[in-house]
């Protein structure tokens, strides 16, 4: 049977359909003998007053809308999995939903936004994946579209206008640049930096912090010979790893963790002493790689890798986009527009070991 | 500036609501010179029609809803953020959004159900983790809510209602048999289960996969000596390996890849011998342990796992909703109710291994 409707209740009831949605919405407005005959009616035929009805009257969905990356090989793509869990979670103790969706790019991404406003009815939205003159971001500004975004206006003008909308994203370079004081801990002082091929400014930004920290300990020198980059995955982590060993290196920070698996691997197979058990304490006693992103991978294998704290970077999205969808009403104090959070390195001892009994 | 609503203009304009709602739905009701004047006017005050009225027009609000399990360590989780891409992926091409929500329990899950209806305006659900007596697909039935769940209805008694909803699952029984094929073909004959300490209906089902394949091979004497449960983590991998290796086994099928890398470590541990690269060929050439769920941690480590094909299941669940949201028309036949898919074991030689050069 078909689900009664608005209009086949009124039709039934010979009541309009504003009276209908009154005795819903708002009942004071409704003579008491019509409130008592519509509400034993709703009750009887099993009307559901659709999220229709109520979206009517408070112009909100209570959706906000994200695009969902392609599945990757589940290293590299798992943090941003993981970001979409916190997000989900963050916006619903919030009172809102997280619609998905799919696109092949940023510009099929605008293409979708018409279609998401009008017809999903989505409050605002989140973008990850920010890029350099992003698409994305100037389309819902022009649309005056609540958005926020997990990732920084890579723009080089200050002061542009794109810089204007509310980001979080997380200091990729203060997370190398602690990698490279942790392995000069352990004694090292051939520093390596393997990076992505194509490593846009994420990439870049990621290099510019071990080569800020290198020019703090003196190896200024050292930055050109000691720096390679490589497809972003265990193959190009072994070549680029292989590389960089054979001029010099005994520690690699990695952009990601997919290389620093096969960086960590072009170490096992060059320098195997360093990885025997009970090996007296200095260089090389660890694995000497480090990895990007703390995945569940770099955990299984005992990788060193920079944790991105992408469950706080959810939460301040979240708080962004219900501060600015409350019309920044109530008086409370707006978020920080653009906040940049800081990594931390999780320093793990590399498998195999005998496992402690 | 505030955003037209509906009530706005149609306060400006002097018409009632419903003539600016018969404009952009049904504009052949309304007299031409209104026609004009209204569109006319939500052109220029930039009034976009909202999902909402749409909503009151097709019923439909195109959204599926489904509960998004919360982050695990990452390993054994994997597979259900992979189902999600794949979801997403099919039901945005049958013109369907997926929105995610959480909950503590089934019985939590239930308790959203009528909010997610009445304001989300879900018009179908996805259920994951299927259990026994599932008190979410019992609700679901009783309101007359379309859904469709990725697992089986565990029920003992068969033609028991719960197992006449739609359901989509994987032969988790004839993966694990699988492995134990492909260990025989490689000389083993000591080949161990490990299972979870708390396996519920699922892994007892990879357990009676193992079980089977044992008997098929005359092993079924060995069946409870070489079968041990641990907890679903490395370390329970690592002591269940152990106690399963003091027993004989030289070969360990496992109820997930957590368990599979710490039976592997303790493999490696006791047996380094097994690890040799360039060893002749015979028994234990290979690791000689299988995981199960194919994650990107097995791949990393060279781990040979059962793969689920769940793209396979999320492009079925979402055929099921698609047919039964269409309300069965158009004289297509209906797709499989009740679909249980084939996994198949992915072979690979583990870690650590000197890289092809």
């Amino acid at each position: 049977m078909a689900r009664p409707t608005l209009a086949s209740l009124a039709a039934e009831l010979g009541v309009s359909r504003q009276t209908i949605s009154n005795v819903i919405n708002s009942p004071d407005r409704v003579k008491p003998a019509t409130l008592e005959r519509v509400r034993a009616a709703i009750e009887a035929a099993g009307y559901r007053p659709s999220a229709a009805a109520r979206q009517l009257r408070t112009r909100r969905s209570m959706n906000l809308g994200m695009r969902l990356m392609p599945a990757t090989d589940g290293i590299n793509g798992s943090i941003l999995d993981r970001f979409l869990h916190a997000l989900t979670e963050s916006a619903q103790d919030a009172g809102y939903r997280l619609t998905l969706f799919c696109a092949d790019s940023h510009e099929d991404e605008v293409l979708q936004y018409g279609e998401l406003l009008n017809v999903a009815g989505i409050d605002a939205f989140i973008l990850t994946s920010s890029s350099r003159n992003d698409v994305r971001t100037k389309w819902l500004q022009d649309n005056g579209t609540p958005f926020a975004v997990f990732g920084r206006p890579w723009e080089t003008a200050p002061g542009d206008d794109a810089a204007r909308h509310p980001w979080v994203d997380i200091d990729g370079a203060a997370g190398t640049a602690e990698a490279v004081t942790m392995l000069t801990a352990q004694g090292h002082t051939h520093i390596a930096f393997l990076g992505w091929q194509d490593g846009g400014p994420v990439g870049e930004d990621r290099q510019a912090g071990w080569e800020r920290a290198m020019r703090a300990l003196g190896a200024g020198q050292d930055i050109s010979r000691l720096r390679a980059s490589a497809p972003d995955t265990i193959s190009g982590g072994i070549s680029g790893g292989r590389e960089l060993i054979a001029r010099g290196a005994t520690a690699i920070v990695c952009a990601s963790d997919s290389l620093a698996i096969g960086a960590a691997e072009s170490l096992r197979e060059l320098r195997p002493e360093l990885f025997s058990p009970g090996q007296p304490a200095g260089p090389g006693v660890r694995a000497a790689v480090v990895g990007f992103d703390d995945t569940p991978v770099a955990a299984a294998l005992g990788l060193s890798s920079v944790a991105q704290p992408v469950e706080d970077a959810a939460r301040h999205i979240v708080r962004l986009l219900t501060f600015e969808l409350a019309d920044r009403a109530g008086g409370s104090s707006a978020p920080e527009q653009h906040l940049l959070l800081a990594p931390h390195v999780v320093e793990r001892v590399p498998l195999p070991l005998a496992p402690p009994r």
